[in-house]
């Protein structure tokens, strides 16, 4: 095979790679592959695109953040109709936090789409809620409003969203599921180990046993995070009697 | 005709005006009317529905301020493909800032649906922008994504939002066509005439004539607006001569 076609096949390979792990990610499959690598394009590169307009994803971060932000409003005006304007806007800004986003960014892992001409640990936190907004504006652009809907609802609103948490009333659902089961007597085990399996960023991941059943699994960028998901769950999962008790 | 059969007749005679007029506003046929009666209901009536929660337009106005916030911005993003983020940030800025909205909700005129325990002339300027926001709110919840898009960029985007003026390059149409025709030997007229009809509020019409033919019309709640909307109408319309000349 010569110089000239084994980059081809490269490239080609390379992009297959790119599509398939988008894939998984999204859910659905895509269709304008070039808007997703833009979403993915640090301003470093300085590409421009034959109008001689820049390719990086910080316009698409700007259309993806005014989504995010109508869907998340639609989602808590059905899901709080006594909450005040107010109220709604209060709970948006918490859940579209930048330091909230950051953490969606890290947990997706989608920094190992991130093409740049500086290291990556040296662009700053901020990378990573910058890609996921950029991300869901690509997803908009390529696939329409309500593609962009189901994303988030499956990404962001039904892993991270709590209005319970986010109102303060439960500060932390580990302390809740202790407290229940110490109350009801009944054993339990946090089984907390780290996973990273083969991603760049650390990764943790628990079992919660309840009187030795296996009630629920968490895994996330930190112990707390991986054991507060995991609680979560169970809290959905056992509510009806946590609630009751 | 007894006394509860007048009223009920009456109330129903109300609705269907209401229903009429909604449909002619919007350009489609509205499906939940209550939603749309708590788009114009302020809170001094102090309602609430079944479930104890209060009915007014404050919710709503959240609501359609996402809406609108996501679609001017995806409109800019197509529009302008070289502008940066700040640029498309500080554009949106202009075109959803209150002032904006308060014109604009002015200019349809939509006071004549709001009800109120406190007279209209007292609830402050900003009520029109508020349920200019609200009913873009009611639009998403009766109809989806897309009509509130197809609204807003009729209502909006095709008569108000011009990026070359509100970049400041153009300050004023009227100015510009009447430079360009003085420059071409041409004779203009702008004929301004108080054109209210039957609103509440006082409206100005305006016809250009140029070398004695029509060109455009115009028609806004002050002189300069009427006239500034129909200079550029005349603008569109002989654009190509103008930019040449």
């Amino acid at each position: 095979m010569n110089f000239i076609r084994k980059i081809v096949k490269s490239i080609a390979k390379e992009d297959e790679d790119f599509y398939n792990e988008l894939k998984k990610l999204l859910n659905f499959s895509p269709k304008k592959i070039d808007i997703y690598k833009k979403a993915f394009t640090h301003r470093s590169l300085k590409l421009i695109d034959k109008e001689g307009n820049p390719v990086n994803y910080e316009r698409l971060e700007f259309l993806g953040d005014a989504m995010l932000g109508s869907i998340i409003a639609s989602y808590l005006y059905k899901k709080v109709p006594n909450g005040t304007e107010g109220y709604l806007t209060q709970m948006r800004s918490k859940i579209v936090s930048r330091e909230h986003l950051n953490e969606l960014g890290k947990d997706l892992n989608l920094i190992k789409f991130v093409k740049s001409n500086i290291a990556k640990e040296n662009i700053g936190d901020n990378i990573y809620g910058n890609i996921f907004e950029s991300l869901v504006g690509a997803i908009y652009l390529d696939k329409g409003y309500n593609y962009c809907k189901k994303f988030i609802y499956e990404k962001v609103i039904s892993p991270y969203v709590d209005i319970a948490k986010l109102e303060g009333k439960i500060t932390s659902y580990k302390g809740l599921i202790i407290e229940w089961c110490q109350k009801q007597k009944k054993q339990y085990l946090f089984d907390t180990y780290e996973d990273s399996g083969n991603e760049n960023i650390k990764h943790f991941s628990v079992k919660i046993s309840i009187d030795g059943v296996m009630v629920a699994k968490g895994r996330a960028t930190s112990k707390k995070k991986a054991e507060e998901q995991a609680s979560k769950r169970v809290y959905f999962a056992l509510q009806k009697e946590i609630t009751n008790s």
